[in-house]
């Protein structure tokens, strides 16, 4: 399925959110449902599911609604979880074992091959059965194991070298919880940036001003 | 300072990452910067960089420029970062410890009092010096330490009925990473959602159609 470049960045941003709906509906075996059930279980608006979803050709049919199985496999589909992938760690502190574990990869297509940190204290430790391999194995390894993508979970001041290694070794797609600007030094690239600390941020901001708000 | 109600959502969500870049540049010692110098560091324009500031009431002078650790200074204090905070975790798996790790509380005024999961695997287990809590001894704990906010990192399973608690205690903000509607549940709660699983997914879409355009 071609799906169009005019789609604005909101509506795509929205439907992991679908995706992970209708996969609740699955598990309830729910297999059909109308835009105006699916709205108020997600706090939409049904004419906002209409518009979402018709972006991408409209899955609806009138006075039917919605076919939850068919609908969802059209999602992974746009969204591209029709396809496995292959995914490196880079930087296996605490972050690193969390992001790894928490990928879900065998159920969802993802496929750790390799783990990479610099610490020589990791030498010798497996982690979901691959042994932590020192950065300086990491193009070897992508020549002869080209991952799809690489999960960056380094600190800020090392990330620019290890990127740099890796866009060498022809590695495009980066799920980044590093606070470096991978775009910005390559904009062909696919970056998805997780920032933390910036999302602490966004919430103690709503602290703040509910707080003065009260007063 | 009073920050007015008006602010878009997308210039405050950029505030974190100006946070962010003045800190890099105090760190190197820059002290007064021009618009267009940080624009060009930031890969924004220098009219957006005003536009944005200028929200807030305008820090810049012309023809000097920025002063650093001022409009730091007034970012954190828009951001809510010049008071510290107490925050309790939930759910002390992986993604737990690697959060509560990560929150760099010291530096960053933020400290954790208290960390709970129902697992009784962890009975006995401390993190940074704290104990490991039974859920049976949140409501206590809430009532004698009231914390400024809950780190959610428990499956999205058990994220309702841990969050009934917290709201029934007092708890009106919350970092989830749990896949529960919060927000759609309790709407005056304060809540900042991180999603890694969407992230990902924004990752794959992006896989996807760079893939297709390039065939």
């Amino acid at each position: 399925m071609k799906v169009p470049n005019d789609i604005s960045k909101s509506v795509i941003g929205r439907l992991p959110r679908y995706y992970r709906f209708l996969g609740e509906l699955l598990k309830n075996d729910v297999t059909r449902i109308s835009s105006k059930d699916l709205a108020e279980k997600m706090g939409l608006t049904a004419s906002q599911i209409r518009q979402d979803l018709n972006c991408f050709g409209g899955f609806g049919q009138q006075g039917y609604g919605y076919n939850v199985p068919a609908l969802r496999a059209q999602l992974a589909e746009i969204l591209g979880l029709d396809k496995p992938y292959t995914a490196i760690l880079i930087g296996a502190g605490n972050l690193g074992r969390a992001v790894a574990g928490h990928m879900t990869f065998e159920d969802k297509g993802f496929r750790l091959t390799g783990i990479f940190d610099v610490d020589p204290l990791y030498k010798g430790i497996k982690i979901k059965g691959l042994p932590i391999l020192p950065d300086s194995q990491l193009e070897d390894f992508c020549r002869d194991n080209p991952p799809d993508m690489a999960v960056l979970c380094v600190p800020a001041e090392a990330a620019a070298a290890v990127v740099e290694q890796l866009v060498a070794c022809g590695v495009k797609n980066y799920w980044n919880f590093s606070h470096y600007d991978i775009k910005r030094a390559y904009p062909d690239v696919n970056v998805e940036n997780v920032h933390l600390n910036d999302s602490l941020m966004m919430l103690t901001y709503q602290i703040k001003n509910r707080r003065e708000n009260e007063t």
